[in-house]
């Protein structure tokens, strides 16, 4: 097992990397939680890994239920943050009982949200069953649900007290779920990280195939680089911005797409426009957005918006990202590679360039 | 004018007291907030102060949208915040545009919730137009709304940026919605002052009458000791359990009664029962509730149960009592009097003392 270190001062807490479920009690059982715990998860994932949980949480003598929200982004909203909120009073939840959110980024987000206001915050625990949600969602505490007008728009910062992993539960997801996550352990690369970003390149088919000394070492690097960025700046004021990279364009997809793209693959996209466009507005030589367009590919992952179900309108990519969180004073904010392993955050970039992009 | 500090590092911020509306505007022209503004506020309040507030951010640069709620606690829920997130999107507002809570408690702490959640965060500013709100909601960040099984369940700590309160805006107060804010002012004489517990009884009739001298003293020693007590203890870990006193049985009380009786009016009643407990748990001579009874009854407000539309249920009481946010592990925190000036947060206390005051 491998412990990174989210380091916030009194919110600080540990990753921790092959970690077995049913280990999970015995793990949380120092942190000071109260005896009862609400375990919200998904159908799907209930069915593959509840009992192991739940066994080792009774065993570990917290009195344990479980939540279940049905599968799917769509259900990642208010009503559903109500419907927790509801199961916790009648079960007589207090301050000091804990959540654990066991499944991918939906189950995480929104459980972190509900554990973030149900009482003015409540302790909770991040248990990651998805590649994206071990190497993005679940570290850094950004909770929230979606508004039927955007993603996200409804959130809270709020750290987890621990993000437990066990890697063998990503065999059971598909390809495409897979490759969803892989999208954003290419970013780390991009971002910061040249070396990284040539092993992904290099060892492309042991990643693929899953092999667990890889599959470690890639989520081990992108947790690390994502606790970095956190720890320095918790609330996105500065740096953190950086993890946005692909996900301006990457939102807009999703929202023309009405979210039926996945998260990684409509980052894909966006990390390759996003490049051309660093080239084109003067930040980056031509080699980058080709190298982040050849390592998406060698993936398996979409480069253009070709992928989409239905040829967008430049006019809503631009509304949708006008409205994104990041677009401070109406002018959208773009993080762009200087080279690979270096990105900006910025406000001034070639508009002709993107329009040429989207069109 | 006088200024109260806030001391929370990053998160400080200016009470103004007597800060008459008309300069609203100019008074948060400087703190950085983005250009587009909504305040969010009542039809009563609006109908009173809207276009002085509006006019005075207008002349400042501001653009400025207003955002109304119905009258009314039951409108202090989710469906209402969401209302405000969908007002803020549909005018395009970004993470650095700010709300203007302008009216009482329920105003302030919807509105409170919704900057502390739209976007995961942005700046919002406090305009209390009652005492009540101007000496406990308005000051130290806790935010949220009602679910319909408990109040203020979901929330969020979340610190405005300044706060501003303009005494002038009292005149228009009912006797009873004054009232009620008097029994959160007498609280901070209880939980912390004694000589400003004698001095509420002293000058009693200069305060009813709004005498401005009597009306800041009184409300900027409520907010001193409020600030001083979240200062040490933003979140809740200890002191800041001290301005409980007299809500645990008061919020009881609200829920028996339907949220139909004041909030100050629960309080004074629970205020009573408290020290009573405190002196049949052994805590505090009999002079103390005797005191607390006085100086409640001196100000007309109710200081028993049979101030009730009917006589609740003690098993109802208590029951909510339990999942009241503060009985952690199940067994009840109350907040009881040793003497006048100086509580105690303390889960021993006579079981059977307080069914028979109940009772």
């Amino acid at each position: 097992m491998h412990i990174v270190k989210v380091s916030l001062g009194d919110r600080s807490y540990d990753i921790e990397i092959g970690a077995d479920l049913s280990g999970t009690g015995a793990r949380i059982a120092g942190l000071g939680f109260g005896q009862k715990m609400a375990v919200v998860t998904n159908p799907t994932v209930k069915k593959l890994y509840g009992r192991r949980v739940l066994d080792s949480l009774k065993a570990a003598g917290f009195r344990v239920m479980s939540i279940e929200v049905p599968d799917g982004e769509q259900y990642k909203n208010l009503d559903w943050a109500n419907a927790v909120y509801t199961a916790l009073l009648t079960n007589g939840f207090d301050r000091k009982s804990a959540l654990v959110a066991l499944g991918g980024g939906v189950i995480g987000d929104l459980t972190g949200f509900a554990a973030a206001t149900f009482m003015r915050g409540v302790p909770f625990v991040q248990v990651p069953t998805t590649l994206l949600a071990m190497v993005d969602s679940s570290v850094g505490g950004k909770t929230g649900v979606n508004h039927p007008m955007a993603k996200n728009m409804i959130g809270a910062f709020y750290q987890p007290k621990k993000v437990l992993m066990d890697l063998t539960v990503l065999a059971s997801l598909s390809r495409e779920e897979f490759l969803s996550g892989m999208a954003e352990v290419i970013k780390y690369g991009i971002i910061r990280d040249e070396a990284f970003f040539d092993y992904l390149g290099a060892n492309r088919e042991r990643i693929l195939a899953q092999d667990p000394e890889a599959l470690g070492h890639i989520i081990r690097r992108s947790c690390e680089i994502k606790a970095e960025v956190v720890a320095a700046d918790e609330r996105e004021g500065g740096l953190r911005a950086i993890l946005n990279f692909g996900h301006t364009i990457g939102h807009a997809i999703e929202t023309a797409e009405n979210y039926t793209m996945r998260h990684g693959y409509a980052v894909a996209i966006g990390m390759v426009l996003a490049s051309r466009l660093a080239h084109r507005t003067g930040l980056c030589d031509p080699s980058v957005p080709d190298r982040v367009e050849e390592l998406v590919r060698a993936y398996g992952l979409p480069a253009g918006l070709t992928a989409l179900s239905r040829k967008p309108s430049i006019a809503g990519l631009m509304d949708t990202m006008q409205v994104d969180k990041k677009a401070e004073g109406g002018r959208i904010t773009f993080v762009l590679p200087k080279k690979i392993g270096e990105v900006t955050v910025t406000k001034e970039w070639d508009e002709g360039a993107l329009r040429a992009l989207l069109g």
